[in-house]
């Protein structure tokens, strides 16, 4: 999983940002998968939402500059905020 | 975000299921991040892993019960389990 770090080393954390289009916006995908698990007989299944998990190494000790950090990183890039939203989450 | 239910209705939980490559397989879509992250000057980011996570609304109040039924799903459908991992939760 480390075979590539950033410029500092030592201490880091692992900040994990789950991305999900908004509500009210139509997931196709999601609506694919759920017909699919309906079709393997899955009665119980109901709304599917699908989104992506990035999961970012950080050379940063501090988990409140590393939060601070991983928000800019999804409004700059990995979140198209217009239609998803994202949460970030810090894992030592 | 409820305009699908299953056949069953009533009570019901969110299962969230996290699909991730495996380590040691090569991740090309994470590594283009971590450039792009990169080269928008966020020297601290190592290495990245991207994943998706797929969020299933269940008509079924028996938590473990619904955690089995979710994994089920992942190793039939979501999961291409060669090269993909899986973590199954279950929110209330």
């Amino acid at each position: 999983m480390s075979e590539r770090r950033g410029d500092g080393e030592g201490p880091g954390v692992k900040a994990i940002v789950t991305v999900m289009l908004k509500d009210g916006v139509l997931d196709p995908q999601g609506r694919a998968i759920a017909h699919a698990l309906h079709a393997l007989e899955f009665a119980q299944v109901g709304d599917v939402r699908v989104g992506k998990v990035i999961e970012i190494e950080l050379a940063e000790a501090d988990a409140d500059r590393a939060h601070a950090a991983a928000e800019e990183m999804a409004r700059k890039l990995l979140a198209n905020t217009v239609i998803e939203g994202f949460r970030v989450r810090i894992e030592a």
